[in-house]
């Protein structure tokens, strides 16, 4: 961590620069599409009544349109028509992680780009769903299932709807997490791809376990997550309040639907939001979110964490639960096969801070302050 | 459970009736005094400065007096001298659990009630501590330091002092939680006191592993807890809101110091409240509390979870570390002196609820439809 | 306000006394009913289909039973059969305010209480409405028609049904509050009845401008507002938090039924909740209530408020609207006819401290610091 | 209102134009800097300690740095160096509107945008404040003082800093509002300067009372006010939550300030932000704000509101002080001297919507429908 200055909440700042990697995916001489913001996601369920039920009945999205195969979803806040798809399919996984671009020419961009690198690439001027127009697909060289589009049918936005709002209403679909083996390789292109990186989790040697990078002036629109992919890690909606996120958790237990809470709620120390992560009928993982900070300016300040220091993940040093860090949705091709995975090679950040080999630690170098009541068990952060 | 009726939130209801016990404490023909509600604990410290630090610095009680040895603390809606009393000395423990009665007679009626029973009695008219008058104290038939009070110098209410507010205000006094063996024969004891019971949680062979009761009309004044005793298992404060809790943790995080955060922060199912619990730097436990219910009404129904219910101690099914089962503090004699402990002989709730040969369901008879990715390791709940 | 102390806070302190009054009720040899809270009223609407989306589709109260005629409603929280009754009639009217005693013999204390007193009684072994048994209604000295009870159906409490909870829920029916010409009268009466005072408003020469007073240990189970009387001021719902009662003003405006907000919301000086009045479609007013602060203890110290202190209603200094202070609900006798008014006569608190004559400060004697740009007209607290 | 569509909210939603003026500023041929957000606001005080102790003692802002003329002033999130210059000085005053741009060539940009309009411009290689490199300051076309800066020393970011955060913590500088007497010319050279309309107020007739703009993808990081100018009308600092803002209201009564709140709390129906306005001693208005909305994209659909709806600038419907509409800080020339104002010809939206004359409606064309007893004085959004 060179070029670092630690702060007194125990992280390091840094300047934003461009990831090193050994196995650097080309930097294409096409100019990278002006993404605006994550948009969307398809989710293929294999029961699309019970999924309906989890994303209406439960989480109070907002349904803009549906039929016997699909169900297209939106949050209080947003005036495009879907931010969530739902498609029955027989294996569950993500169909596209999908990016809103700033003008139709992008989307002539995002051909050459990715061409240029040897990806599959569809359009259709149409659109691969309903609500959006022209539209690209891409097998990213990750292996994800990239969409980009900017036509797109307006509907009313509901922000003042506050007869329509929930205890646990979702406003607006916040970011993307993506699980990959080689972090470094797969920020180092994102940067290409017109990303800024905000916030990462390293260690004493620069081994990168995960990286958080942004369109928006936000935390992030994607996060990178070291581990065998590609998998789509979390899909991440925020609410206006913390009080909202506790809201549906007491929701979920009155419906005695409380093992669908995986982990949470915390507040994460990278990103510095509220948070709680669910698992959906099919398994994939819905965080809800609020309160990170503006990432705007171009200087903006890159947080790295320690991958021992014990807040990085839940800033009130409560234990990860080890499903979250090897857990994922498979992704599909543009066939809709599932994408088969890479093992990570690097090291795993679950067995590096937790279990018999690995430590963390609340203050540098205070292993031995710790008080004995606590150098038991207690915490899965310490010993798994 | 005979007699319980199941409500549609998965617990059962019932009038509450003599609790049934095979080795009652016998019913003193002297009546009991009309104690109004738990008042203050004074707490052994072994670090005073540590202790202040964690009282007044972090978790911001007020200071109303303090001296080399001693400081005295209270809420922002108190107006009795103090409702926390920090005694240095040799051996961490609980000194007195205190209770404010109605008249300055009851303590007369006090004196008699444990008298009778063969308890040791003692009475100082200018009080224990400084700020109350007449006091009584005994050791009761369970082992535990109480203290009877009227007399009491009254200080300003700083409830409207918003200047004084910490993001993480505690404003009362709620409840103690006192660890006793055989909690169906504390609980009885506890009915004879006056003490009204308000949730319990039992299994189906009518086992009670713990339970609730109250003279102020909330969930508890106090609790008995079933465990190795006597112990005092935790002193709780209330916030306004919830947000004050997270705040709490928050702050925690920010000293660095996010290992005094034991449990939580949740729901819990018994007495609905969201809840987090510390440990202070002597280890002693500490419940921040807010929002349970009215519970006033003489026919007020008792409330009653199933040992193996998941959401009963945490609604939305998060796991409760062992350390909260297993730990607790000493409680004195009036001489200054640990009380021994005496070992549970019933059945454990740790044991019966998770690990090897426990178990905990989140909906009845639902084992089967578990989703596969929640079969495994990643709740304690489930499995340790 | 000879005996009080001043608080930092600006507001006086003493201990509780008997209220005088030049024209005292008599107080009656029969011991008066034991009173355990306010428990329901009873409203006249005259359009109850326009009453029952009020209180149901906008406040979300629930229905325990409903008719053509009556409605039920109760809170989240509550486990006896309502906590209001709509019941259509002719003229908008409150027909009963009903407490809740501690036991069935309390009824005959009660017929003797107010025999003694000349007031009209009647004794229902069935009750004046579903779901309550054997009750007592009587027309009080004041005018006012009280119900008492104890026999009550018991219902589901729903207070873990988050599933059911809107963002405004309503908690806990928390107090009633009554117009009456001789404040000082009706509270003295009050207290034979066994009430308690916790705040009250006066001024320099003792005149008594409004009293709050309590049998459960909160600010009060009901209050006196001195006007033009007798009169139903309000009738006070619960909610948990803040937002909660943000969350119904939010609603109000998308139903784009607003006018319906007639003050607030905003923190009270006396009694330290945070509040809003709302009108029904009859003009009944209600104030949804939050967080004010424990009274159980008998030494609990009388908060007395200058009725000149401009944070006296308002601790923010918003301007108390005329309405709230002229419009009251008609109240009725037993044979449901509406009680003719009888005049105040003492001061008014409108035109004491607003207006041409009246007067208010944020800071004692600080009239002259005000900054140039308040001294105009822009807080009606200085200048309606 | 043509090509617009009425939403279910009430107010109409039309894709982004060039606003239409009779009298427009000039389009410079040199492009416009690239302006990343607000930054920072200079104000000029007359009693620079009375300021430091409202802003740093009352509001909790951050110091960065001070001496006897001048304070630096920062949000809990921010990490440059300021977002509030407290300078002494003779005539309360605004001496910079300070924009952030995204490189330091826009500096040159601007020079050379503001040169062609004929505007005084002067560059200073080290700042005219502290913390600040390379800046241009220019009297814009409008009158008012702006100014430009890149370069900027960084500063600890402590929005971890939970220890720090009081109970009203100010995160972010969120907006400014100015004050024009021609809405339209003003609005419509913004858009020349770069921003997008994301609201406004128009009447039937098509006149502009006043427009919301923006850089970074928030509803504003500026507005135009209608009316004598130029003139500040606020500075806007945000919250997380909603409950931050009122523990400032609840801290002033505290600190027998509460005369600093004129107006509100209370939900905008613009921008759907929770809002507080407060003015501090020299008379500066200062808005305390959280949750409006993402506006982003390209095609973000402008909200227009109607002059004569109740809720457009209160959500609830609650009055507008008529200070709110009539005070506002003067700004500077170069030179620190007033400039003077021009009066606004155009209608004036306090008179037509309050007053004699004015009218608004709660629901379209319901006048007839307002229930009688509020169809007197009770609100001053009827009548003043």
């Amino acid at each position: 961590m060179t070029d670092k200055t630690r702060t007194s909440s125990g992280f390091f700042v840094s300047a934003e620069a461009p990831i090193h990697t050994d196995n650097p995916i080309p930097t294409p001489s096409a100019p990278a599409p002006d993404i605006l913001r994550c948009a969307s996601m398809e989710l293929v369920v294999t029961d699309l009544a019970a999924s309906r039920q989890f994303y209406v009945d439960v989480l109070d999205l907002q349904v803009t349109q549906e039929d016997e195969t699909t169900v297209y979803l939106r949050t209080m806040e947003e005036f495009i028509h879907h931010n969530l798809v739902l498609r029955k399919g027989p294996v569950a996984a993500v169909a596209a992680f999908s990016y809103r671009v700033r003008t139709p020419e992008d989307l002539d961009k995002a051909v050459a780009f990715y061409t240029e690198l040897g990806c599959r690439v569809e359009r259709r001027a149409d659109g691969f769903t309903d609500g959006i127009g022209d539209s690209v697909r891409v097998t990213d060289p990750l292996g994800f299932p990239l969409e980009f589009f900017y036509e797109v049918e307006h509907v009313e936005r509901l922000a003042w709807r506050y007869d329509l709002y929930s205890p646990g209403a979702l406003v607006r679909l916040d970011h993307f997490n993506q699980v990959t083996p080689d972090v470094a390789r797969a920020t180092r292109f994102m940067q290409d791809l017109g990303f800024r990186v905000t916030e990462d989790i390293q260690d004493e040697a620069g081994t990168l376990y995960a990286a958080w990078m942004r369109r928006k002036p936000t935390v992030h629109d994607t996060a990178m997550t070291g581990g065998d992919g590609p998998r789509m890690h979390h899909v991440a909606f925020a609410t206006h309040e913390k009080h909202n996120i506790l809201a549906i958790c007491d929701k979920l237990g009155a419906l005695r639907r409380s093992d669908a809470i995986e982990r949470g709620p915390g507040r994460h120390g990278v990103s510095n939001a509220f948070y709680l992560y669910l698992r959906d009928p099919d398994g994939h993982r819905v965080e809800i979110y609020t309160q990170d900070y503006y990432t705007g300016d171009p200087d903006n300040p890159v947080v790295t964490w320690d991958v021992h220091d014990n807040q990085r993940r839940d800033w009130w040093g409560n234990p990860v639960v080890p499903s979250w860090y090897t857990d994922a949705s498979l992704v599909l091709d543009l066939d809709g096969n599932p994408q088969p995975l890479v093992a990570r090679s690097d090291d795993n950040e679950m067995a590096v801070t937790i279990g018999a080999d690995g430590f963390s630690y609340t203050r540098p170098a205070d292993e031995d302050e710790m008080p004995a009541w606590k150098q038991g068990e207690y915490k899965l952060g310490h010993q798994l």
